[in-house]
């Protein structure tokens, strides 16, 4: 085990060796294994979007052992998708890459206009029967039923470590207690941050933060205290800091499809800021598998290589 | 076993052999018995629309015997049907045709106007009792209660899994998401399988697909990737591809009473499309016993013998 | 055993041996034991309308006790009560006669205006340890909150089935999915009689049905099908007919006291349909207990004597 | 064991014999010990209208100790309280004075003009490590949220009846069902005695009946059969006997605080009326000790000496 | 064990020697072992307020093991926090400072204008596996949802108190049901305390109460009895006698960061009117380390002198 990836584990004494067993093998796999950086991918697109918008512009997605490969040919620590994706392949792909069941999946059919919450469609159960490493949890800070959600995490969340099995959640501001900007609002993205980490995730996902400030409250003290937001490293290291000063693991995402030098340059951007890596779905599995592959392996490269001065 | 349902069950890797046993039992029964093809006769009609709508036209299937030799006369791989019709033949038929307990139902005394969801009207352990390979469950996607309707899914889901029992999930788009022609359209069917796929669903039954296309996301995708949905086989072929590229046993229903031939043409672009089978209800236990026999075995003899060129 | 209750109880096959004993005491019970016919005693007025107006009439019905004597002197083959009711007799009258645990009840002090449901107000564990043969319970088809009592029932009903107990289904469609007149149409209550038969019920009590016809999509049906719905006893046999061909025990109630002779013709008509009896509450024991005794062994040598032509 | 004892018992004959034993001890313990009657000192007002408008007249009635106490040195039957109240003094004054475990409760903080529906404060597992004999539970027929209240209880009551206690209801109608006088019409109140009785309850509460009838439905039938309702007596009589024709234990509350003399006359009436006794909280510990020892013993010679004609 | 305690303890008897236990462990933690008084150091700011407005003030706080050592370095009783912290902590520094597990939250992301109502963030079973003395829950009396919160807390209590952990309340009025001036209005305070203890409560803490009176139907009998709230000591003097008249530990908080006299001079007046001691969040953790230290420190030394007189 390297230092780094001892260091990383100490943070979560308090759990069990089961929980720290699999934290380990996410972290010893793959391309970044030992580094304690962290790329995962993440498909659950198509339940999200639907399968036409996900998997039509590179049609090998629409069969779900393709992730698998994919996440194995690029090395990335681990496979995140909803229950059926991963029952589609947990068997013939066995202990070969480190799953994430995602256990909460919202579909776009409907939109009533009300505040989001997705349904839960997974159990701590199934993640043990398809022998997956950790869940996966959304949870949406700022919209109306956000304490419905911090309830299932709690629930899930003990349970998962009490069965030795690791936490991911993905902090998403949204709904009417913010405006649209304010989803990537800086303030909002670290205490999206703060929010998952105190209810216990190991792992925590937030979008990449931008310059604005959502929150009177919280422009004071920016304001106040110098905190600097310029650059999206600077950002990043502040939702580090504010993510129990550093000691969780927390990887960025960057959102919709985009040109490989806006991904690579956000990445380096992350990984200067202390960031741990990314999560990348689109990015990857909507490109033609090689190029996916090289890809997902520059942005390695660079969380490999590019630490905080 | 035949090859091909030898491949078809290793779609199905990740579950427990009780789950793979009941699955081999309806693949191995009756007239597509080792095809790999799948026909199955559903009377819930009783419940949904009421016992004159849907025994006076012929009123032998009053009697809730009726339907279980008519599923054994004509050789379906399995017959459907809510608590009630299985309580009263499961004991006199026991094991000579499989079983589907269907676990939702929707009466139509009332109507509020509200968005769909059924009752959930009986549980695993009904299913177990009444010696069933299966349970059924209906979600609505695009209603406003979907997510009760997955949440309650996932947990009998799960509970049939591990019980051995077979998944069959209904997925039928209806409510205030999307438009009554938006029911069929191809966009929402091929994500209505996709949804039940992810939700861990073994077979999957969806309307047959119209040429239309709901969703303004999904209609840009669909132009720009070249998607092709101008015969029902060119969209059974993308509903089939949107669950699990194939990997998942899809079939298809045709919805109300019409005409012999227009059930036959409507099934033999299905399975030219590569659809498995039909559910196929009122069209056959509201003709008269040797007639739906005859339909049904016609049906069948075009699913044996109609493969995608 | 009479070679008819024996044909009856075949209906009932996929129940464990438990519940066809239970269901066998209550056939095997009273003045029609052996018949097939049932005429149960009902007192869940207290409950429902208030003491005063349920027992001021013949005062000796504020006592608990009185009621299992009344169905005792009578031979009805059961008596169903509320749980206050039972408890309070149930050691002194132990296995003298059946009892049936009215398991959800509504009072008449609150009326909000809004669709109906009962409180869950006993258990199975409750009937059980009362000694019970049965639990009873209401749904009201129709009522915006049908899919609750659905619900609760098939939950009691599967635990009642478990232990050994008859699960007799009050179906009373109300609510604002139909009219007032549309409570005792002949197409609702034969619907209602479908809906308990499909919930898994063993023995349904309906309302004596009216010539009405309430849905157009029901209507349509019966014209063109020509279903007989002149008299009650063509009524009657209808409803019979729709609840699995006869092969689940129905039987009818009249409602509100009334006199002796429209009782009589009542019961007349309905076993000329081949009704199985009735449930008869304030038309017994609001009147003088001997007259009461009278009355009731009149209408059961109706039912021991009349069968349909 | 007295006669009147044995005969009180014989009426819960289907109880197990720990009920039996837990309700023995509150008939035979105290002042009016072996008479059948009861009189129970209860103090829940901190709770419900907090403690300087309950506890500030007499500042000794702040310590929980002193109402064991008051209970101890006046003789009342038993002493029911919320969960904390007891917690404070249950190991001190253990198996001295038989306890009621008081398990919902309403606080007067907040007032939002709804329907009322205490909050369940406490558990049958509490009242078991507390050494209570008792559980009480207060039910509002006539709110908008009875059913609610009815189902709980009937958890609790079953929970408690297996656990071997006794069962006290409080059934008060209140809410947007009936007027603000129509809580204390005589209709009401003893309907509100009928329906604990029917939910199982072995010891009901009911305030003291006015002359005034709230229900048209409910008037036709008291004027049809001339009950008579003039005096408190008269009234309370017939509380008595809506609650199974007196085989049920069912004690008076006058309310307020009010004079001593309107205290005994109100008393007398019910005793009167064949009342079992009365549960007089504010105007026992409102008032000094010794005061209210006097007032307390004197209700209580009044119930031991005073049967109806 | 000190008198001080031993009488404390007692007030506690019904409770299992594994609560008394717990409570003893911090009793006899810190400064102020021994004496009966208590000062907590509370940190769910994070959650709260979030991060920046939390810990920007004095960074070292985004860590969490800052808290651990300041309350070791001060020498508090206890320190309290959500879940996450905890965890990030607890192995740590297992054994060396009692840990409260803040087991409900609110963050400020969404306002949506309703009554207040925190999410159950952490269990009892969280508790436990991580070495916690106690569970801490916030109740917001007065807000439309007290009742959830209060049956939330029912259950959370009786598992916590079967477990041997204590009870720590939070009870602060909130919502819809009083004026913002009324939340630490004298009589609200005192009714806030009262309600906590009669949930069962070991530990309560109430804001400091101000000179305003909310409830009419409380000022009158503060008139009549002339109870004395004047001066800050008084109105603690009143709250700490609504706490079951002394027998129940009870501390106080001032709310936002203030000026180190005005807080000592606040502590000066609880402790002369008999409160047991402080929790003090922001006021101690956003200064720098040693600078809380010594007011943490200053304020116990009052507290260890001051007394009622």
């Amino acid at each position: 085990m390297t230092d780094r990836v001892k260091e990383i584990l100490s943070w979560y004494s308090s759990e069990n060796p089961g929980t720290l067993t699999n934290l380990y093998r996410m972290l010893d796999h793959g391309t970044l294994a030992g580094t304690g950086k962290m790329v995962i991918l993440p498909v659950d697109q198509g339940f999200e979007h639907g399968p036409a918008r996900s998997f039509a512009p590179n049609p090998a997605g629409y069969d779900p052992r393709y992730h698998f490969r994919l996440a194995l040919d690029a090395g990335t620590n681990a496979y995140a998708a909803p229950l059926g994706f991963l029952e589609a392949g947990a068997a013939e792909y066995a202990g070969r890459v480190p799953l994430i069941l995602k256990a909460n999946n919202s579909d776009s059919l409907y939109d009533g206009g009300g505040d989001p919450i997705p349904a839960v469609t997974a159990s701590v159960q199934d993640a043990l029967r398809l022998g997956a490493v950790a869940i996966g949890f959304t949870i949406y800070p700022a919209s109306a039923h956000r304490n419905d959600m911090y309830e299932e995490l709690r629930e899930l969340a003990l349970e998962a470590k009490e069965a030795g099995l690791v936490v991911v959640v993905w902090s998403y501001p949204r709904g009417s207690g913010i405006s649209k900007q304010g989803e990537t609002a800086i303030d909002v993205c670290a205490y999206a941050a703060q929010i998952a980490a105190q209810l216990g995730a190991h792992i925590i996902k937030v979008k990449a933060p931008m310059d604005h400030i959502e929150q009177d409250a919280a422009r004071k003290v920016y304001e106040a205290q110098g905190i600097r937001i310029d650059t999206l490293a600077d950002r990043v290291k502040h939702v580090i800091q504010s993510a129990f000063d550093g000691r969780r693991i927390v990887i960025f995402s960057g959102g919709a499809a985009k040109g490989t030098d806006a991904v690579l340059e956000e990445n380096r951007q992350t990984a200067l800021g202390g960031g741990f890596g990314t999560i990348m779905g689109r990015n990857s599995f909507q490109r033609e598998h090689d190029e996916a592959v090289k890809l997902l392996r520059d942005v390695m490269e660079i969380h490999r290589t590019t630490w905080p001065s």
